[in-house]
């Protein structure tokens, strides 16, 4: 199925006001966004159109009952100038994937990644080609249809909107292991990209950025004894020279970052081990010295090293290595995003 | 604190054209909504406009992160055309709760309580007077502010808004107890009136639609060895002579309904117990016959009762009673509601 995407230019653009080299993570936002509607029982055409306001009665099931779901992508140019994307099928699929869950209609693989790369080439001018920069790109799916019932919506919207950004996170990531407060329950939501996942951990985050930490390190809600999640990001710990992560369950999400650096260290030879991770564990390494990396991954941050930890009133600090684990597998995987090394695997999409 | 409300009237009433004899669930709205905005560190004063579409941002944090949540309230008329409200100040101090555990600010009780006074006499014409029938009122709050950085929103709104309303269920409800998913985690935001945790509850009931049954009966995640919830509401199981709820956790929602349910109980020497309801105690219940009652407790159904229960591949059906714990407690809240009998423990609020 081919869709034809009508498409309404902006008047006036607005690149000429943003300072590309001065970019914060996500609040810029590009001349255009892609609209879908979900109406009838079916998909209608996506449009094109500038970026603007949405309208939705007061009742909008968006409002009341969390029915919305997104994704994280980016898109980058190469020396070249051609726009490259990373695995944007494993995107769309996990879109799907919380669409189900959530019981929000699942848009056809080949509409959302028509309708993406026209919007890239619409909003072409857009895409950052400094170093570090990227277009993040937020697909998103909403209840938009009406009603007080608490039952799933007869329409849904799937809207696409980019923003210019540079790097996510810096500085030390200093980070609580949780004890009390949990982001997903077994036979929940966590795996899927669900809003209410989010708002879930703002309140147990904001508890931990008042004890001095940037961070929170989800654990299971039945025993708070395995490390399952960093923040909105999969978890990595080096104990020596092996890296070990969660596997993936209902309650941990199956990032694509996780998975292609799980990759990309069989590539590099790197231990790996995907298993459940104790607190226990990890705190008898800090204390014995053999731990040696924490990171988080995720398409925002990419890899986002952790340096040091808080557990049980106790801080440990982790070490400070010359070549990290997570230094080579960012650099790995940003060269084969942007078109610096070669792509074994066929990650990259060129538009 | 007094704010001053601004109000700007319809110019023509949609009423002529609704059937009050006629009412869908929260499907038909009244002339008018009140929206206060949250903005620069504080709530400005609310205003009552004609009901109408929302225009939002794109980035707004509603569709991405969740930060929304509601409550459920009802306005009735008694015989002499006097507005009443029962317990609103409850629906205040929970939605405020909620509002914590969800990082949005919370609203002083003054300014919520004059808002929705003010709104009810502006549509005093959409509250009904048929038996039955009461003018559903849907408070709720969410981030409006803008950015796809996965932080608590700078901006927030409360809106209220009200629905002229029949019975919220009818005919035979036959729940199945759910083994696999689950609603809430420990340590998570099952107690607060969150979108997310509605979203979360509909892929598990449309399998059990699926299967033949009308709900869900929410087990704890962990072992799902006991009963939490029915469907979106608190739920009350009789053995023999006495009536069983589980106690609030964080898991569980602190019903109005429900607490009120067990007060009535007390006041006509039902016996009660809160305490941790097993599925294996129901199920050898309903075998031995000594299960006489099921049933939901909330805002918008009141009292559900429940007809039939599956588990493990089995049905089981529940008796009909000539007069059941479920309709002498429908009866006495409803009494005290709609100004039928006294109010011994002052829930009725007149306007």
């Amino acid at each position: 199925m081919s869709a034809t995407i009508e498409i309404t230019r902006i008047e006036k653009s607005k690149i000429a006001s943003v300072d590309f080299n001065n970019l914060p993570f996500g609040s810029v936002f590009s001349d255009h966004m892609l609209t879908c509607t979900y109406k009838n029982g079916k998909w209608e055409s996506p449009v094109i159109v500038p970026y603007a306001p949405i309208a939705l009665d007061p009742s909008a099931k968006i409002f009341h009952y969390g029915q919305s779901i997104f994704e994280g992508m980016k898109a980058y140019k190469d020396a070249k100038g051609n726009t490259l994307l990373f695995r944007p099928l494993e995107n769309c699929k996990r879109l799907n994937k919380s669409a189900e869950r959530l019981v929000i209609p699942q848009i056809p693989e080949d509409v959302f990644m028509q309708g993406l790369k026209e919007l890239l080439k619409v909003d072409d001018a857009w895409i950052p080609t400094n170093e570090g920069s990227s277009l993040y790109i937020r697909p998103f799916m909403f209840a938009s249809g009406n009603g007080f019932h608490a039952s799933p919506a007869d329409e849904y919207k799937l809207m696409i909107c980019t923003a210019p950004s540079g790097a996510y996170f810096a500085g030390k990531v200093n980070v609580l292991i949780e004890e009390k407060y949990a982001r997903a329950a077994n036979g929940g939501v966590g795996f899927a990209k669900a809003g209410g996942n989010y708002a879930a951990q703002f309140y147990p985050t904001q508890l931990a950025i008042e004890k001095g930490y940037n961070q929170v390190i989800w654990t299971d809600d039945n025993t708070h004894e395995y490390i399952e999640e960093a923040g909105a990001m999969n978890i990595f710990v080096r104990i020596n020279d092996t890296l070990l992560t969660s596997p993936t369950n209902d309650r941990i999400l199956d990032g694509i970052t996780r998975k292609s650096i799980l990759q990309l260290a069989e590539d590099l030879d790197i231990a790996v081990e995907v298993r459940k991770i104790s607190v226990a564990e990890v705190v008898i390494a800090a204390q014995s010295g053999t731990l040696k990396e924490m990171f988080g991954t995720g398409t925002a941050a990419v890899i986002s090293p952790i340096t040091g930890f808080g557990f049980q009133e106790k801080d440990y600090e982790l070490p400070t290595l010359e070549m990290p684990f997570a230094s080579i597998l960012k650099k790995a995987i940003t060269d084969i995003q942007t078109n610096k090394s070669e792509d074994l695997h066929g990650w990259r999409v060129q538009l």
